[in-house]
């Protein structure tokens, strides 16, 4: 299967990370193409940016749609997640979509550790986007900025720690999930330090399109996804 | 008060419709500026219409937002309508959210009554991202691409009374918003009809905008639509 | 427009309040009126009272109702609302549905600050008849009764800040709601002291009147709220 | 044990038939008092009716506390209900809430089949006070008025059955509740005519009345219920 | 009324303890026969345990159902409680359901004071599949395993005080239910103190089965609990 | 990857297609094995069944589960997966519930096509439990018992196109998932002629198993699912 993953903001050294933490537990049948959206913010700290961000995935999508089996999002919101689906036929999936979906097959709840408290409303609506407020007890933020994550990587890691572990002791979560794509380093690692399934979005991304590709599935084009005779 | 409505797309007539409509019921101390987005699709149909959508009207707001006192983006989903908030000093209003919020305030329960069947699933989103989900009892569509709606007013008028006929006996409705801007011309005429409020977004987002710009409202900095360093 | 508004208690000082709170913000073309209820309890403190109130607003309402193009029960759960709605032809508005639906606008997330911790199951419910708990995050109380606000101006205003403040940071809402009639003094002030918009539910219960009166709306009779040939 | 009912309507055939129908499945030692509302409409037809009927009510049941253990309001949206709970010190029951709570316990959901179709948005927002949405599978309505119960018995009866039936057959209920107080006569008729358990509410009531009162259970004064200095 | 109580576990001491209990509040016509599972853990505290201990619940209510007219499955959770409902004609209760809807008539809220922390998530799907979660606020624990509850009775006692009176005074419950067979005797001494109704489940079943029973109700068989062809 | 597939029954007949089903759309280098329950009932048409299946299941799991690096429950509603993912340290899948989680990333919405209309209420409580109420439309049956299945392939085959066709056409359907195992051969013929996604729920069982085995997930132990010290 080929595969490409579109980092949506415009941070070589994120597009980096994320191709690395891809690669790590994919298939070896499995192609890998990561690129960046051409143009848009640096990190996507809000919605403006992520509507931005949005534009330029897609048009990042549309321009290689030929070449590739699945497509990933490799954001946790997944900016333009259901514009893709709507215009692509391929499948497409969404780190934050994919890391919950998976979470769910390993405890009864799971907690979302995120970056920035401010982003905490825009997750609970995603989380109701995707129908899963019952199994998401908690999203917290350790408010570092994305683009502050890799200034003091034990600094960041222990922020990471600190508030995982009070969404499993505190808040009853039994899966975190990390809010953040980027920062799959992190997860076998705090994983072991919390004796609690860590998971990192873009590479649940990465499997679940290798499982979804495997199946021969594709995004329903019978109602809301279809595409339009106007779309690109 | 300076009001500026921004139609997200680019069709010259429904920027006239939009227009019309909204300086029916203004107050007279309100002044209104209309504007098309500057690019993108001439009807909003689907998600990826509403990507590009949203990044033409949060620049059409942000050129000009010195200028006035309120926002009201006129189309039913509002695309871009939570950037905006966080974008912008003044307070912003999506046509729809209007719509909905005020027909809480006549009836237990509301329908809404759009253009296309593919749109039902963004909609029941859309009510679900505003919380509303327990007062709106349907969804439902004439089934008419945004574009043919002028094309036979007699017709599309049917279509909508058809629709809203059945929201209000089969489903329970008490109320009917008119899930589209660019269909004020129907609100009342189809009101005396069916003998039940039938809400146009675009007018109640006017009222909406008035009400609490006279009540020194101004939209939340306090977490999620907190103004970013990085915003334009 | 002719707008009467009915305070659900006998206290007059109360009356006065809510009077001058509603005259703050109206639009100059809006004639006010208002009223006490004839008998009943002088503030509302209980299930009990309310159901009092309830039936001396109601028997208010309809002894004017002809004189008047909207009404208000000012009075945060409005006792009787659904019942005015069902007996007057003309929109009746409720002060804390009037301040929850504006609250939407503004922010992801409300709280109601209100006097009694023994409301708050009552406060619950309220929330979840208007169908807004997704929005609503918290529901606080300063532990004074109604009939204790005024002893004590700045000991009152204090503790609705504490209880404001504790809502914003711990509770994560947006926007307050001040969960009483009768403070509608400390709404600037407080919004303020805590930078986020705190609203008064009955000056948001007078914007939504003149802006549901200036779009020429009525009370949905399509089916829960239709007159009866009962009724008085 | 000794029980107050109270018909909250004025109807002293109503208050009859409740008492014939209380009696049937007592038990021996309990000892029951069927009363009317001393004043207020003749049948709850809405809410007007029922803001009504709430005082008159809890001006009977206040009157006569001291004599009884137990009270039951003996209508199915129980009009005074939470009010009684906090102004008394024994149980109160309602019949909708009691027919609801036992209906859970014999089947995976329940309809409630009622009068008029008006009354169906204030049925669906007691079944969500009462926290029950998730069993209540739908409310129907055979459009029959309470004073006209009583024209044709076999008509009425007729009408019940129709509407149970379309209730157990498409909506997928198991059980079924009697919208109404005085249809005592018809639950066992058409639980044969219909092979699912028909709950009255008014029955349920006093059931669940000895129950509680066997165990020695007395409303929560916690919070919510807590007795008022300034009560009655 | 004959009536069948089945302890799911194997332990003597408990079915004793249930047994007691159970007799304590029911009517002296209510003829109570108290039996162990013939195999299966000796203390149900898992997923595992509650799978065997349903298959062993079962069997013993099969082998007697011609003997009784009522059957209770006396564990919190009531494994097995569905089937049982499915398999026998006569009414079933379950203690923890039996529990949670008698609290509903006397606080708008309650808590689960339940033995171990691990038993949380399970609680909370049991609430859920009941539909109570609208009235269930909190499911505290006290980390104690069922077996040992009776090693320091007084201890155990303060355990459980100390978990209620945060339910009450933190989350806000206004009626404890205790989340576990076999501490019947604790129910009125914790009343006292804490001042709130603590309900018994397995009493709450024995009250709930003689109303039923009074009431000639059975166990619906439209759909959901219909009898099997194949089974026993 | 090594996985152990266990059918709930005992028909060898089902086991056959189960594992027929498993393989076609299996990793290379997944090495499956599919074996039967010991014991217990031909087919699982009910809760009794579903009882008696799912200790059964935990038995052949744990006879073993050394063997093998993950496990499948194949039926839809999965009988003994909590107790499963409880007792074993490697990760469980369910049928079901690995259906409708990979549905959700190809349509806003599924429906579930099962065997009988009794199944239905249980289906029900089984999405709720996963928590994916929002994303489930509808649940239809085909009514006929599971033993029937294979009696008349093509009548089969029509009678789950014809369910399935209205699933999409009339409840909004974006995706449909077979709601028993041993129809994976159904699926892409299915899929085909409705020209909407059709999941079988093993094989998306087997393609997340080997994607949680590729990613090194294994099930949480910090509370619900923790192991006992008491467990086999």
């Amino acid at each position: 299967m080929k595969l490409l993953i579109v980092n949506p903001n415009t941070s070589a050294g994120m597009t980096r990370a994320i191709d690395e933490g891809a690669r790590r537990y994919a298939q070896p049948q499995t192609e890998i193409v990561t690129i960046s959206a051409a143009r848009g913010p640096r990190s996507i700290e809000g919605y403006y940016d992520a509507v931005v961000a949005a534009q330029a995935t897609l048009e990042a999508l549309l321009a290689r749609q030929a070449e590739f089996d699945a497509f990933i999002i490799a954001c946790f919101s997944a900016p333009g997640l259901y514009a893709a689906r709507e215009a692509l036929a391929a499948p497409v999936f969404g780190a934050g979509e994919a890391a919950m979906l998976m979470a769910c097959t390993l405890g009864h709840s799971f907690s979302i550790v995120t970056t920035m408290q401010r982003s905490r409303p825009a997750l609970r609506d995603l989380v109701r986007l995707y129908g899963l407020e019952q199994r998401c007890v908690s999203i917290r933020a350790v408010e570092l900025p994305v683009h502050a994550l890799d200034d003091d990587a034990a600094a960041t890691r222990a922020l990471f720690a600190e508030e995982g572990r009070r969404a499993l002791d505190e808040d009853g979560a039994e899966v975190l999930v990390l809010g953040c794509a980027g920062l799959s380093h992190l997860d076998k690692d705090l994983q072991r330090e919390l004796e609690a399934p860590v998971l990192d979005g873009v590479t649940c991304a990465v499997k679940l399109a290798e499982a979804s590709s495997g199946y021969g599935l594709r995004t329903s084009k019978r109602r809301g996804f279809a595409a339009l005779p106007t779309a690109p």
